[in-house]
């Protein structure tokens, strides 16, 4: 099994890239490297079943020439733009990083009979609602170029599986935590007491309450969606058991990193940026139906993540 | 009132013109009469209160001047690809005149401080589903770019209603008919008669079966979703009662501009093309709890469709 990962060496990438050689996959990584760091591959880059190659995938014919050179089974699409807030300032950046490359991906598919994709989307889609998730839930009114242009991908990604005979599967990440993140929560509190270990901003009022959910956890349920879904074209949730608190993970940082006298001070307001989703619950029995389960609640993921992320260096 | 109407030189775009111009509004009317055609708009050329540009939406610097020379109190943009087949050997198509041109305005709107969009979006956003389709049905599956780009747009004008106070009322219009179309089933039939009255060729079984609306129906559809919009992003379906299948259609078509020993050939296949939806059912009661009825049923609307188009030349 011959598969390209987009956006390999960024922080679920590189996750993903370790599992896919664990289980006896040839990897072809890419990565234009804007969030992506090559340290997160270094050890990867000496087996001979993995290849890196620094490529942005808006490049038509760099892409298209690695299409033909890599002749491949499957193709996980990692690459975006992760960070939300960045993209609420520059409309493009997520329409292009997250939307246009996923469907360069699929013409490259089409016109290089690849015919299985998976996709990395989120809960971002729906916007803000009290409700909790299921896969069909409606009405998806997203609040972030990140979230419109994640569901934008995913309505192509319909197109061509049935028009163009490929095989999707999607699965819609909350938030992941573990090493190698290059931004979110926990980073941005460890950057901070690094700065100043006495007091601890925190945006927001503590009281966004999400899923986390441990990227090894992330990647298990990757793996499961890939190898049982059932359909052609099929979506997925998964997320930690049960929620945890923007306060929460304050403490958990603080205990970890801080100081006994360490201030946590909130910014206030009821969300940590303009896109910001401060609350949303998940329905994961669709993939828990499939056989996988996540090996830590919620806010176990966020002080295994903590940890991992101080002992790994960030 | 001062009203941008993009497209408006457009099938549904003129009739739009006219009914703002009879309702007392100032109207700007732009067209890059790509599918337009200045003939639909030539009797509103000389009221003082309409104003009509050659203008490209994707042309950013002529879209800023436009904003800036204009100062409109609402836009109804209604500039797209309104071709579904046509969309599917191009993906560019699509994304480019449904979706990057909705941004564009949307960008605009919000450097000139304008908050009222009307957005003329499809039941293609939806896929194939035996659903009765209310405004809130998932999952949204779209098999055509014209429905996924279509879905992109909402998701992108959801964005900017969220995060910067534009006010937006999106009607998903069904199979809209009548004079000025410049495709779609009647205008296609009635084509073909003109080059052989003795036989017609239908595309598929003949079977394909969707609720039809007279245009007229639709403007009234539109005025009362702009008037009554109780939220400000929301969104409506309308479509005429009853669906009207092809067959029926190829029968009216013929009855109306055919000859008694006219024979009417089906292709075969359950769809005239990749990427039609051969079939689906609409859930009007939202629009219809705001006072709104279809003065025509589905049928009725394709036989006054018919008459009005042989009248009107097309």
């Amino acid at each position: 099994m011959r598969i390209l990962v987009t956006g390999g060496a960024g922080f679920i990438g590189s996750h993903l890239c370790d599992r896919l050689l664990a289980r006896g996959a040839e990897v072809w990584c890419v990565d234009n490297l804007r969030l992506g760091r090559r340290r997160n591959i270094a050890h990867l880059e000496t087996s001979p079943h993995f290849c890196f190659t620094k490529l942005d995938v808006l490049d038509e014919p760099a892409l298209t020439t690695l299409f033909a050179d890599g002749r491949f089974d499957a193709v996980f699409h990692m690459a975006a733009n992760s960070d939300i807030a960045a993209g609420t300032a520059n409309v493009q950046l997520d329409l292009e990083l997250n939307q246009l490359t996923t469907i360069a991906v699929l013409k490259a598919m089409k016109a290089h009979n690849v015919s299985r994709l998976f996709f990395a989307s989120t809960s971002a889609i729906f916007g803000e609602t009290d409700a909790v998730l299921h896969e069909d839930f409606a009405p998806l009114k997203p609040i972030s170029f990140y979230g419109a242009s994640k569901l934008a991908a995913e309505a192509y990604i319909s197109v061509f599986a049935h028009t163009f005979g490929i095989r999707a599967v999607v699965l819609r990440f909350p938030n992941v935590v573990g090493e190698r993140a290059t931004h979110g929560v926990i980073y941005d509190l460890l950057r901070k007491l690094e700065t100043d270990s006495g007091r601890l901003e925190v945006l927001g009022d503590g009281k966004q309450s999400k899923p986390y959910l441990y990227v090894g956890d992330l990647i298990d349920a990757m793996m499961t969606a890939w190898d049982k879904a059932d359909a052609p074209f099929v979506v997925y949730h998964a997320a930690g058991i049960e929620n945890t608190s923007v306060r929460e993970i304050a403490e958990i940082v603080v205990g970890a990193a801080g100081r006994a006298d360490t201030r946590v001070v909130f910014t206030g307001g009821d969300r940590g940026w303009p896109g910001d989703v401060p609350r949303f619950r998940y329905d994961i029995s669709r993939l828990q139906a499939l056989g996988w389960e996540p090996q830590r609640h919620s806010t176990d993921a966020v002080r295994h993540a903590v940890a991992r992320i101080l002992a790994n260096g960030f």
